[in-house]
């Protein structure tokens, strides 16, 4: 319950009566309690001078009253869930309501406006703000997580074969990890092969393992609602020397980005610090996207690695660093590690070897 | 293209300039790209009076360029995607735009109300209308996604073993699933044993498969851009008399409910006919959801088939027909199959028998 009262103590200095929260991420961050009912309506309810309530579908009330210390109201599909909000909501404390503009869809925030008549801010900012500094409890989550994108990596190099296809590698990697116990991948596992791999996103298929050219592995699972994700870049067989350069820079411009990540360092500085390397050597058109992302109870959170960002890193900050090369019908490099920003500097989540491994 | 000639027809009867998607999956139906940039942003525009425009990430326009046959444009992540969009934009032919309301978020409306100024009404009845009747090249991929989840469901049948767990048997469909080609399942499958089962939302974990008990199999698959979604209960040694009398109640509301279906009949009297069955037998408590759902390049979409839904049925819908009896401690029973409404009747996307299997 203590984000719960970080939530309450918020309210109080915003004066607002009533904070509300729809993204099931989100819910299950501040209470333990996951669900995602897709088009029915999930909604936690914190109020400023009363407990808590969590409003979802009938079906699921008894589940959720088993993880949540306070009181559960469930609809049914034939009710209106918008009057029975109404009517559990009552009077507010104050005028001014405060929602998750990030995750609050409009057919959703247009029935909260028919139950509550408030003014609607936004509460993105704050519930960001919690998720971005790390508790010790989920740094060594975190940490957990990161121990299976090595296992599964290796999995993956193990697999290495020019008799199969990139979907057959990734099959062995997902039923490794299903045996080792991870029920989700925390996204769709990416093997790319020479040509597909220099498409930033392209996607895995029925191609052949390409001999004397790169393979991007880009893969991560979920272990206790947190996230890892890594990417690396091997070679198969003896790519030209062109190719081995585009690696090498690549992971210069990582470890670059790596060395400059301390409290007080901007996020804008580490993006810049990795594309100072890249541009350099004139390759700089193509490194296309932000050099990171936030990891967490999600795969992909604040803050944004990138050009522009100005926020300054504090210790227990966790992000993605993870340039990439792509150049079209030639080459396509990624290396990616987590990790989260201490004291004196960054450490990784992951711990898969860099160097250009041969297979 | 033909729907979104239908989208342009729309905007000229509703006098709107503009018709702006945000769901991947929409966006996906409209134009066959699909790419979920999580936060980032993804808008398919269609004009009234102009060709439609994709806007979407740098790092996704060439991929999209090769699936589209119209406008692309790109933001990088250091730019303000809103006035990029307000540039790319202009002039409307008129002040009236509409959106999808049930997938937009507060965060991006806010944001395209800053790039347009125009009033927003809401797309979606119209999207749902469209995607609500199949059309015969839609039907053949349901059914083609339903003969996957046959497959599955067979596969799950042979893995049953005392000496397994939920988890282990997953696991064995999952990887046949993933050698049979089929690259993602179309939502988390589901066995669940005995009491595990009688939670109607229940989640598979380490419990071994119990004997003399019931095992609920709920398991789909994603085959070219379409959702199979199938039930299944079964025998593990010798359940006793009331739990098989359970079983034969909720198939018999199921084939009830299945022989009502044809046009002229609606979402409700469906729901009843099923829940009529249950409730006469003085179980009514226990079956706590719809009937059925919507299926098609969503496996959860319009319509919901449930008491209040004044829906008529038209040749084309196609939905799933899944009454369950969850009672806690004693025994949970769910049987699902979806289909599509045809000119007489209802056709089955899966052929999965549905007499009790004993194992």
């Amino acid at each position: 319950m203590e984000k719960i009262h970080q939530i309450v103590a918020h309210l109080d200095s915003e004066n607002a009566g009533l904070a509300i929260f729809s993204d099931p991420v989100s819910i299950n961050y501040l209470t333990g309690f996951y669900s995602d009912p897709h088009e029915r309506h999930l909604f936690l309810f914190v109020f400023r001078d009363r407990e808590p309530l969590l409003f979802l579908p009938a079906l699921e009330t008894a589940g959720a009253k088993n993880k949540v210390p306070f009181e559960v109201i469930g609809y049914q599909d034939s009710e209106n869930p918008w009057t029975k909000i109404a009517d559990a909501i009552g009077q507010l404390s104050s005028n001014k309501v405060l929602a998750e503009f990030d995750s609050l869809n409009l057919t959703r925030y247009h029935g909260l406006r028919q139950a509550i008549s408030a003014d609607f801010a936004d509460l993105t900012p704050l519930i960001n703000r919690m998720k971005l500094i790390k508790s010790a409890d989920e740094v060594a989550k975190l940490m957990y997580a990161g121990s299976f994108a090595d296992k599964a990596m290796q999995i993956g190099f193990q697999a290495i074969s020019l008799e199969k296809t990139e979907t057959d590698i990734i099959t062995e990697i997902e039923f490794g990890m299903k045996k080792a116990g991870v029920s989700k991948m925390s996204f769709e596992t990416m093997v790319l092969s020479a040509d597909n791999a220099a498409n930033p996103h392209g996607h895995p298929g029925n191609n052949l393992i390409q001999n004397d050219a790169l393979l991007l592995f880009d893969l991560g699972t979920e272990n206790n609602g947190y996230m890892s994700d890594m990417t690396r870049t091997v070679a198969v067989g003896q790519p030209d020397q062109f190719k081995k350069d585009i690696y090498h820079l690549c992971l210069e411009a990582q470890l670059t980005a790596i060395d400059t990540i301390k409290p007080g360092v901007t996020a804008a500085e580490v993006d810049a610090a990795a594309r100072n390397v890249i541009a350099k050597a004139g390759y700089g058109e193509y490194f296309n996207h932000r050099l990171g992302h936030g990891i967490g109870s999600s795969v992909h959170e604040f803050p944004s690695i990138m050009e522009g960002n100005d926020l300054v890193l504090e210790p227990g900050m966790a992000f993605s660093v993870e340039p990439g090369i792509y150049i079209p019908g030639k080459v396509g490099v990624r290396i990616e590690d987590c990790g989260v920003v201490t004291e004196t500097g960054f450490d990784l989540f992951t711990q898969t070897p860099k160097e250009l491994l041969y297979f």
